[in-house]
């Protein structure tokens, strides 16, 4: 008989209870084991649930029980969490997370402290939700030099443009619903800033380039000023708009990871992706690429992930050395944002095509001209200064930049 | 030092070593050993490649080598395959395969000799070929009740298909142009009939559910028969017809797993793979649907599934439980082809809506009438004596049924 515990009964660790209760006969046929959801860790009392008798309120207790060998931890945010799961791996018990702000801040500590322990720490449930993305990246792919990982990783922001994009609703109308559905918090501002996608990116570029990347070393704009106008423009091209969580390795050898607005071409399965989901599109030698799809958040889609880590951790003896990155004291191996060159989507007051023509060479055919309006894609690729350059080369001749969208290139 | 050994130097045998070789540091870097690509069995002398040195004729020499932990067999078939693996299983040598039609027929009995000697079969590369399915299936979604999977599962026929539908092809010369690019064998009956779909959905209904589900006991019906105007037809209503391989659990507790080409909704993700790629969505109570996309097939796609496999298994120490499934000496828990129930569409001599409403009820608004033929979609589901008895019913109004395909819930 091994233990299971929850640290924190909100959404998701309810999710992990509810779920492991319903399935325990299927999952210790899986595993090979007896298991048992021993404690839950909360400051409330739950008397009207039916773990309402295993809820305790000192997380020494699970530190204390030799028989907890799993702890899942669902609390969100930085304190407690932090200390919690630190003692827990300090304790030898493995831990699996759902909280992706503790694996983008202290994921590097954190795995080294398994280690040293010789457990695991996992992160399944911290990005992409139900989907599973963790795992492949480092076990099936393993064989992998990977080049680039973009992804749709907030379901809240994608929620917002899909309503923009297939009923016509603004940005303000969008997030309100979203509020009403329960998808987008009271606060938005870790969604809709895009801070929220950025941490996944770190924890995806952690991974998959091996050392740790923090929020901070991410260029992030949300999505906040995107236009009706343009979300309606860009899909007349052949485009939709998305918040793009993106890490691309340079030929320097550097990497460039991003969280920003793009415009992905419509025969890309990326812009397909709707709603609540996510997707995580990954190129590497072997696999050329791959896609991931699934439900970013949720109840149940989260508890699934962080309980298929409880379930790997009691099959396994040691610490799995390909989950793992280092933190290497330096930003060095981050490329700067200044170099991120890509095709673009412009909206200008009314041009001549000649005129735009002279500023950035060959346009692409999708270009739509109204009395007032010009909107079209550039054949070439644009850095941020070359954007510059090429926003006052249009001012010269009386044309103003109302709006600009890079491509994605995935 | 561990050492790994490749059975078959073909087009995946020779990708798993090239592709070991060129990302060595990574993946010794990532799984934290020393690895060496110690042997290649095969019958034919490869001089010129830089591996040559490494050709041996005699399995034996593999499995008396106490150094080789993970052997990969490429080398397809049932014989010698199917000896050569048990006996490495027999030796404590994991294995990890490529091979369908090994895992399909012999699955049952290699995992059960596996597990007898603490060593691993492994086979994420028989299904979706660079896809991470096998693991993500049995550990990342442990935790979930499989209620549904279905998948793109051959990319010969997807691109037959997708020629079909966006070049208007008919379906010869899809598949002389597949044989040319070499995608289709020059006996494409395997692809073409649904074979080498129906075992790989054997292969995850077997991991899906627990119980080994053999070839035979699966409906399957390939694309020979799809005629371009079906394919026309069904796209003008908002459907496309892909050769889908499913398997669904019913409230009586049985599966039902079958191969047939379907008519898939324009809005599910499905519709939307194209060319030679896969992709395979699935069910569960948890995760509501996840979907997994990439290359089905190819030299380097498929190494790098073979060699994810060698990699996780030189982390691990013993075998893995819930990896595995029974041979259960029935085919009880398998529903007759006969309840399988869906809507339809169908194309049939002109008809008049009333008619045909008489015979179906309700139809959906997708209804398209021409002088000569009709083509619309049933409002409800229908199984095998169903359709029997509208085509006969329609039959004695003077209409005939000239085509029909049940539509993909997923």
């Amino acid at each position: 008989m091994e233990k299971f515990a929850v640290l924190g009964c909100g959404v998701v660790g309810s999710g992990v209870v509810e779920l492991f209760e319903k399935n325990k006969a299927l999952i210790e046929k899986r595993c090979g084991k007896s298991l048992e959801m021993a404690y839950i860790l909360d400051l409330r009392d739950f008397p009207d649930r039916p773990y309402g008798n295993k809820v305790v309120k000192d997380i020494n207790v699970i530190l204390n029980d030799p028989d907890v060998k799993v702890v899942a931890e669902c609390m969100g945010g930085l304190k407690p969490a932090f200390t919690f799961v630190k003692s827990c791996l300090e304790a030898g018990k493995s831990v699996a997370t759902s909280n992706k702000e503790l694996v983008a801040a202290k994921g590097d500590i954190l795995l080294k402290t398994a280690k040293e322990h010789d457990c695991n720490f996992f992160f399944e449930a911290s990005v992409g939700g139900a989907i599973p993305i963790i795992r492949p990246l480092h076990k099936c792919l393993a064989a992998n030099d990977f080049s680039a990982i973009a992804g749709i990783l907030n379901g809240t922001t994608n929620f917002i443009l899909n309503k923009m994009i297939k009923e016509n609703m603004d940005f303000s109308t969008a997030l309100a619903l979203a509020q009403e559905k329960g998808y987008a918090e009271k606060d938005p501002t870790a969604d809709v800033e895009g801070h929220d996608a950025c941490r996944k990116i770190c924890i995806l570029s952690s991974l998959a380039f091996g050392k740790h990347v923090y929020p901070e070393s991410v260029h992030t704009k949300g999505i906040r000023e995107v236009e009706l106008k343009d979300v309606e423009l860009c899909n007349q091209l052949g485009y939709t708009i998305k918040l793009i969580a993106r890490v691309q390795r340079l030929e320097n050898g550097k990497i460039l990871p991003t969280v920003m607005p793009m415009a992905v071409e419509e025969d890309n399965l990326l812009s397909q992706v709707n709603g609540v989901y996510n997707a995580v599109m990954v190129r590497g030698d072997g696999i050329s690429k791959a896609m991931f799809y699934g439900r970013g958040a949720g109840k149940f889609p989260t508890a699934s992930a962080v309980l298929g880590d409880m379930i790997e951790e009691v099959q396994l003896e040691h610490t799995i050395p390909s989950q793992t990155w280092e933190n290497v004291n330096s930003t060095d191996f981050i490329e700067d944002f200044s170099v991120f060159s890509a095709k673009r989507y412009f909206r200008t007051t009314s041009a001549d095509i000649s005129a735009l023509s002279e500023v950035f060479g060959e346009l692409q055919e999708r270009t739509v001209s109204t009395e007032e309006e010009t909107v079209f894609i550039t054949e070439n690729a644009l850095n941020f200064t070359e954007v510059e350059n090429a926003v006052k080369a249009l001012a010269k001749k009386g044309i103003n930049v109302l709006a600009e969208y890079p491509i994605l290139v995935s």
